[in-house]
């Protein structure tokens, strides 16, 4: 019934068996598969090439997401959260891209979305479907940035919905701030992640509440589309040869592909870009299972890229397929070239990543070093989320600041001193 | 000489004794009045009306406030730093126009600038001055947003320039880890913010560095008051009644001013707003000086609002004259209205300011309350900083997390504990 005003949208299929099922906002897995029977929404490019194009686009001056409405899978009308999601800023770096090795290198600051992530993509995606489904509670488990995102854009919405957000009792308080700033209901589990997990979707069925655990909901991966998307339309049409992502659950990833999938169908680009999904070192199950072709083996998680650090990841499936596809590559990177890369990247450019929003970059050096990337290919990279939100690994990047008394002559010894 | 290539430039006037002078990079302060020649820009607005109009400006895709270059004081072909600096959101937000108890309300968040604050655009003026002054190096005293934003602008330039940070050396270690993964050279002084701000201004003169300690340098407002044109953009050219601002040295507010100034000159506004500035009752002496009408008394700087605690302003001249002019008014917030601010601005809008971010908000509340501000009247505010800088502070706003066994009878206790 509901599915039926979503206009562009066919239907939902499963990844694994292939099943197609009407677009309800609460269809979130094949019943038949379980866990690993991840949906995938369906559109109908014919209807939408009719209705939109190109020119459209360029006379809407909304930068946000909802610019992309046609390939949304919500209801036109349906109110939307207020924070302007998307719209990050596309930088082209010269600088860079020689650092790396590499002619053509686009950055794209993801930390400048709303709540500092480009999780707010997928988050406000869900405070729509949680409307059309009639739901004003929306939950997850989560200490990082689909929590905060997804918070921020609730909280944008008013006095009309409300968060609720279940930590694990490790959860760093920072984290745990930003969530209850957004007046989001916090619940601090004695427990571990996987614990806090299975609470939280115990809840989530019993009370009736929307879910936003990734993967688990087939909406999320649309949000996050967008984010390759505007890189199309960034880049006037024309797709690099890579685009790069740092992955932890697979949704990000497998979102991009999607984005650029769908533009490719419509007639806006003419060529898919490969991708490299970069993992970290500490912590790289898809890496594993992409590179061996066996299925996924949980890992623990050692790293300090927290956003990442998913030793049981629930998209696997649907990232790997989407790397596949672009026939792209996987790489990992180890904590120390994220932390000098966080340097390096802030130095000459000015943008201030999360580990995890830098595992990216780190990656292309990785890649060009290896020959996957080759030096004339040109490449964009998203910068995932804001420096700003993990401070205490920044320090471990930088080392101290130099130290004088207030006194000229002294400082003019230390100018010296570093050929200043 | 170089003055001539500033089209639109007439000259820089004293705003003490009136003397004019030609706009030169390094023209900071009136020679004849000292610390209290504060030089103010000098546009030839005829000339703008004739080559710039507003359908030129919509035509621009640029969201940036480069856009505005008609109206800013440099050479057009200077190279500009690439980060995208302004065009930040304007969001209207109903249910805190309720809470505050008037009918209109518009909220910008600066703190999606790039750098995380509304700094960003007075350093992007500074970078670029610095090389039509032929300096690759800028400097400034300052742990804060000044501080973070001309690091980060410099970096952007990749390896053209250097920033050089003075910093007392109780700053807190957060703040110097931004500068320090911006690849600015960090000089902490092991003295009072006195001590380490005249160490900068000694050593920027001897080495010949451009100064970008806000107040001396008059170009610095002319980035700011792109904070106030955006707002008149983004309202369609229709004012609102009252602009609020949080005040700490007063450059910002005085930009604001000399913004909505030069758009009424130039006939894209008719009518000028109120200025309501705000500063925190912990440090106020410029809401001292403006209510008795006296000069400036320094006081102590006791408010959790670092970003406006400045018990020593060097702008306050420009500031009192901004808001007289406008027939504003001042008022001061307690830190404890500007913590509960923080949680109600969040909670409401999911927007996150740090304490002198929502400093301008938490006035608007009281102002209704005095009467200054009428509740038929629109009010727009602009959230200076974003709250991620200080996550210190907010976890003074906020109470700690519910906690629980990972058990569904225990939750189910707590929820109904909490009437959900
Ligand atoms: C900053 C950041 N980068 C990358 C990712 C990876 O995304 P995904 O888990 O969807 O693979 C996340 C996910 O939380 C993230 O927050
Ligand atoms: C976040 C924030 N708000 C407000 C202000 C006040 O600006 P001004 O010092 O120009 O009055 C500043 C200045 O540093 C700031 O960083
Ligand atoms: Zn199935
Ligand atoms: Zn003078």
């Amino acid at each position: 019934m509901e599915g039926k005003k979503l206009k562009y949208v066919k239907d939902l299929v499963c990844i694994s068996c292939g099943e197609k099922y009407e677009p309800l906002p609460t269809q979130y897995l094949c019943p038949k598969c379980g866990e690993k029977g991840i949906l995938d929404v369906e559109y109908d490019y014919e209807k939408i090439k009719t209705d939109w194009n190109k020119q459209d686009l360029k006379a809407n001056p909304d930068p946000s997401i909802w610019r992309y409405l046609p390939l949304l899978p919500i209801e036109p009308t349906t109110p939307k959260p207020t924070l302007r999601v998307g719209g990050t800023p596309l930088y082209k770096s010269k600088v860079m891209a020689k650092l790396l090795g590499i002619e053509t290198l686009y950055l794209k600051d993801d930390g400048l979305n709303p709540t500092g992530s480009l999780k707010d993509r997928a988050s406000a995606i869900a405070v729509v479907k949680a409307q059309e489904a009639g739901m004003n509670i929306v939950s997850c488990a989560s200490t990082g940035n689909a929590a905060s995102s997804l918070a921020g854009n609730i909280a944008s919405m008013g006095n009309e919905m409300k968060a609720v957000i279940f930590v694990p009792s490790r959860a760093p308080i920072g984290k745990v701030t930003q969530l209850l700033i957004f007046g989001a209901l916090v619940l601090s589990v004695k427990g571990s992640y996987e614990e806090t997990f299975y609470l939280s979707q115990e809840a989530i069925n019993k009370r009736g509440w929307y879910n936003r655990n990734a993967a688990i909901n087939p909406y999320l991966v649309e949000g996050k589309k967008t984010s390759s998307i505007e890189i199309a339309e960034q880049l006037n049409w024309e797709m690099v040869d890579w685009l790069v992502y740092s992955v932890g659950d697979g949704c990000t990833i497998a979102g991009a592909w999607k984005g650029v999938y769908d533009l490719k169908q419509i007639g806006f680009i003419d060529k898919l870009p490969k991708l490299l999904g970069v993992q970290s070192e500490g912590c790289a199950p898809i890496t594993e299972a992409f590179k061996k072709g066996t299925d996924l083996i949980p890992v623990p998680e050692n790293t300090i890229a927290d956003s990442i650090a998913v030793g049981k990841p629930r998209n696997y499936m649907k990232a790997i397929k989407a790397i596949k596809e672009s026939n792209g590559d996987m790489i990992n990177v180890s904590d120390q070239e994220i932390l000098d890369m966080m340097k390096t990247l802030g130095k000459n450019t000015g943008i201030f990543g999360e580990p995890a929003g830098v595992a990216g970059i780190a990656g292309i050096k990785k890649a060009v070093e290896n020959g996957i990337i080759k030096s004339s290919e040109s490449v964009a990279v998203v910068i995932t989320g804001n420096g700003l939100k993990d401070i205490k690994n920044a320090e471990k990047a930088v080392g101290a600041p130099l130290t004088l008394r207030p006194d000229l002559k002294e400082l003019s010894q230390l100018l010296n001193d570093y050929n200043f």
